[in-house]
């Protein structure tokens, strides 16, 4: 028997290695058991993960691992993402936010396995992570403390580093020039511009510099409203992502600025690199004009705005949203075929499509031509019977004027 | 004193002097007064108007006028556009449908005014044309006969060239190779490409051919949502998008392909050229992320994807519309600011803005730092509050299971 | 080989024995072989069926086929009316607009089955009706002619009655003062009364006349959103909306009057009695507030409105229904549980609920005392943060003023 | 002239002289000079307002004053709820949300005016009004201290009762069976049967009781969506509604029961007898229905969803609601004339609607007659060319299955 032990509470702490996460590990361990983790949504190679698990030990947690959660994060998210076309504020692909959320679930999914007593975050007080973060672990670990040390303590910068000098703590305490978020949906870029509301990035802040000059064609093929085949060649949906994010990097595609309303009310600003979402998303919205009805197309949009608002505000758990997705799931059945795209540099052009499914095929008979299925008769009656409300509405309420 | 001379009835004719409009002038004119109606919403040039008229007194009109619209055009219509950021599927901004709905409007005003019997349009069974025009007829000349001799008599381009080689009409034949509708809101193209899914337009079918390589600055100013200086120089609105457009010209900016959905049904293909509309919505939309609250820009997304279709589809005169122009209205009072753009081939990118009511403006400090307006006290209540209801939706059902 | 015997071409009549079908039945036979079809969606009696074949078979149709469409109108349509607690500009069940539908469906696919050559309807040229049957005939059996006799040729009540006389039909010919229409999902009412906007119909004309004066107590038990039990009985859902409707009519529940917009753009009006889809929809939806989150209820609404002006003007067919359908259908899940209603003379009080997924189940601890699960400080800190934007939105724009 | 003297900080505190507030009163006084207001948003008499002025002077309070709202809830609010014919979830008119808005705004545009230091009111940490009030004090007076005791400090019933006793207060501290809040906008009612989810309320709970067994009708005029006349007499927009109350509450009209979601994530459950509101609502939409065209009434029931939800939640400063507001104004131009209501016994019925801009009168001849301004071809054509797009998806997906 042991004397004078007490055993310590156990704490899961979603790490990434960074700054922020290695003051939480070095902090909690003070008080607690800290189960370290790393969950990787398509950003991290192997070796990234080797350094930050070294990393982990070095500063002594009691237990580090990494999941690799990617194929849920597309199945469960990403998919969706390009049923809706879902780019947030029509103009960002939710690179980060969607991550955060299934980064959030599997720590809390680890959490309560190992049947911890505690779960921690890295996030400071003024982003979005926090809330993100917060609220998954309180839903699904109703009974767990929370614990945010950089934001409960109001740390900065400085105060963390000393405290980790102080501690021995052995890292790279020079500050990146900017802040770089990489996963399978995009990378975003924070630096001293993005604080700002007019300045543009540099070229030499994107991760990916532009390689080529020339043009390429590239053939994307979808089933179901998903990315089956690019150039002929099958792939995962999580591979064809990565292969076509690959080949947009050479001609830095995909990149652009958002400003947008976090959730806690202020507006930020985050570059981004986000080539293969833009290019999958604009081919599959091109491929949905041909097959969709117009009111498929109208619906989709309502509900797809509504959809990547409440994903980015940490909501991702609300039931609506899998009633939503419900609804997106029923509109892919025929979104398939084949959607022909020109890369150049820093842009890229959808050329065409083809689809068994296409609603612009000649059923009638030849397209452009008086068409035999209905004749000016029918239109005009279209037109008389359609302006009919309107006529009305005219004549009653100019009689009143 | 005559004899024996029997009044003609009035007619008025839709008139831009191509095939359709000149046969429609020459075969009314057997049974009617054909006053012949050109409307410029911003297309066409002095020059062009001349012979437009000198064609339509060589064809035997009984007059020929033309009207500017365009001042009307900008002001109850590619304004709020601009205000609501319409682009139909997120990719067209509605040039031709848009400035069809006025041209009917003048037409119609025009036979109110010479009190005509009868009203034409030159447009065939296939297309949108026919029906805005229609519509906006009907509705607004609820009385007068409404002829669409290409559409009610199914004639063929072969039939009219018959007819009016047969009646000694002198013109240029040939059909050109793309057909090229100009106004103040973008220019349409459309040729054997369109009538596909798959093939894109070549680079020479576009009006403006890419004449620079390097890189501009421009500055846009808004006052309110609408675009007031340029460069720092005042312009009217009307003349601000037409100075834009010289300089995107240069560039070959805003050139793309939009696959939609027509008022018949069927899915319609077209290829536009819209440098300045793409240049203003996506800045007036860059300054409104930065003024305007999440709602209002959730609020405004979702009312402007109907109010375009609404417009598209000729349903301009429903006063649903005029609420929603209300409402628009409502949402640009704070609207007022620069916008920073960079002039690219083919390309522009929207660098940053500066706004007196910019949201992101440091009001509780300076940006990004811990705030002094919240604390993570706050944040972590926010995140309990808001995550309370899904965690009892999940306790109450999971217990269910 | 047989000699001078021409054979007939076929036309499926969707007949109901009333004026306008008998009429299209004897005018018809001059030119086809007519096979009347007969679809009971709830409102007809085996005897009223009998009647109806009877006076068929008198004026001589080829064939007379009744079919009864009520499980395929329940699971494909007045389930889903449920679902969405649906009510025309929230008033009416859409109680005739959902029948013909399924009436168009049955008799198209009868043509179908028979191969006929054409299609007929007895609707005049005043309504909606004309265009439901219209549409669905042309979506499901395009290349068969639709014959719309009564509109077509424009006939008045009087020329019918002639022209039936001349041929010796008999039937009654007096108009009966009120025009009822009886289904599963409620009874429509016309008179004189509803072609005025101000007169009330008189209790007469309602079919069911107040029997009772007391009070009854109903439990309605639903299983994911349908109605599976009544006072603890099992029915089948059809039954189950029967048995409903008969314990209304003693208490001549759920009578009003509507004015709407029809399909072809004119307002009209309708009194209906449906006490059984009232009493329904109204329990339904009390169940849904206690068992749904805010926002799948405000996404129901939304959706639901549309979904019910969409099936009013004949659009079931589009496939954006569907989709609709799936997102109701995943609501429901938890739809589960008992309501208590009280039966009055002329109305119903919900009382209560109970259900296993009640969201007002005290999780927490007890109800209404100050909850374990928050805290004071937490519900501070959510009004600071939820009134960030607009406090900032203020601060900005009103040093500008 | 006396020594050592301390100013005491100022704070404005949300008065009404039950419990709750009393016990602030009573508490703050320790540590401020309290600033007690009484804010009438249409409920109070005279007689009321005198008794809570005496109660608050005997309690100690350093002032105290009483202002009457009702007009500016009226205009920036009421009239906005009728336009939209809000009612939340279908059901309830958002009686004591509204004016808890509007009492939050007249206290601190109080202690803005008297250069308070601080805002007090008395809300519990379990309901809506803590969250309302926080928020508009926040928003409209950023730099004061928000005291809510009863919240912060966790207070039960017994502890409030205690301290007051101690600090001999007198007050009856019976508490009363059912807690009644009255406003211009409804009155609602909580009691041991709203805690539970399945029981009614007795009807002895209600304020008023039914007296007449008879039935009146009632003449309604609206001019542009407001309530002018009632049985033609004038009447200002509030004393209409007073006016109107009084009538309802002799038949008990306007009782419901209503579950909905709190801001805090949790459902709640209120009685409510809101009789004017209900007929106002109701016959307002009546005269929409003859009015408005289809979607403008779309339109405004979507927005009106809206526009409920987020004035209940506290967020009426949001300027998107003064863009809804725009848009609500817009629509009620022609919304004006007569709607004839007849009451009984806790019911009512809308007869039907005089208007001259009513869309139902006849425009084109006889209502009802085969229709002199459109042909039954117009109408074939119209299902035509409104079937094409279903046609073709479904022969296009009928081929690939």
């Amino acid at each position: 028997m042991q004397m004078a032990k007490t055993i310590k509470k156990k704490v899961v702490l979603a790490f990434s290695g960074g700054l922020d996460t290695t003051y939480c590990a070095v902090y909690l361990s003070k008080n607690f058991d800290v189960y370290a983790i790393y969950v990787n949504t398509g950003g991290a190679t192997k070796n990234d993960i080797l350094k930050i698990s070294s990393h982990a030990k070095n500063i002594g947690v009691k237990s580090f691992v990494s999941v690799d959660v990617v194929k849920n994060y597309y199945s469960q998210c990403v998919r969706y993402l390009i049923f809706g076309n879902v780019l947030k504020n029509n103009t960002y692909p939710l690179s980060v936010s969607a991550e955060r959320v299934f980064q959030a679930k599997a720590v809390v999914d680890y959490a309560n396995k190992i049947n911890a007593d505690a779960i921690s975050h890295g996030s400071t007080g003024a982003g979005n992570d926090q809330i993100r973060f917060d609220m998954i672990f309180r839903i699904l670990a109703p009974g767990k403390k929370i614990i945010a040390p950089i934001r409960d303590l109001k740390l900065s910068r400085n105060d963390e580093i000393e405290f980790l000098k102080s501690h021995r703590v052995k890292m790279d305490f020079q500050k990146a020039k900017y802040s770089i978020n990489k996963g399978l949906w995009g990378t975003s870029i924070g630096g001293v511009e993005t604080l700002t509301s007019n300045l543009p990035l540099p070229e030499s802040a994107f991760p990916n510099q532009l390689k080529r000059n020339d043009e390429t064609k590239v053939e994307l093929e979808f089933k179901r409203g998903e990315l089956i085949k690019i150039n002929g060649k099958k792939f995962s949906s999580v591979n064809a992502i990565l292969f076509l994010q690959n080949l947009c990097n050479d001609y830095a595609i995909g990149r652009d600025m958002h400003v947008g309303d976090t959730v806690i009310g202020i507006k930020g600003r985050v570059a981004f690199e986000a080539g293969a979402p833009m290019v999958i998303i604009k081919s599959h919205h091109a491929l949905e004009k041909h097959t969709l009805t117009k009111w498929q197309l109208y619906w989709k949009d309502s509900l797809s705005i509504w959809y990547g608002n409440f994903l980015h505000d940490g909501n991702f758990l609300d039931p609506t949203m899998r009633d939503i997705e419900k609804f997106f799931e029923s509109t892919q059945q025929n979104v398939s075929g084949k959607v022909f795209v020109k890369l150049l540099p820093y842009r890229f052009i959808i050329e065409g499509i083809y689809s068994e499914h296409d609603l612009m095929s000649p059923v009638f008979g030849s397209y452009g031509e008086m068409n035999n299925a209905w004749s000016g008769e029918d239109a005009k009656g279209f037109s008389v019977i359609a302006s009919n409300q309107t006529l009305i509405y005219n004549k009653i309420n100019k009689k009143k004027k």
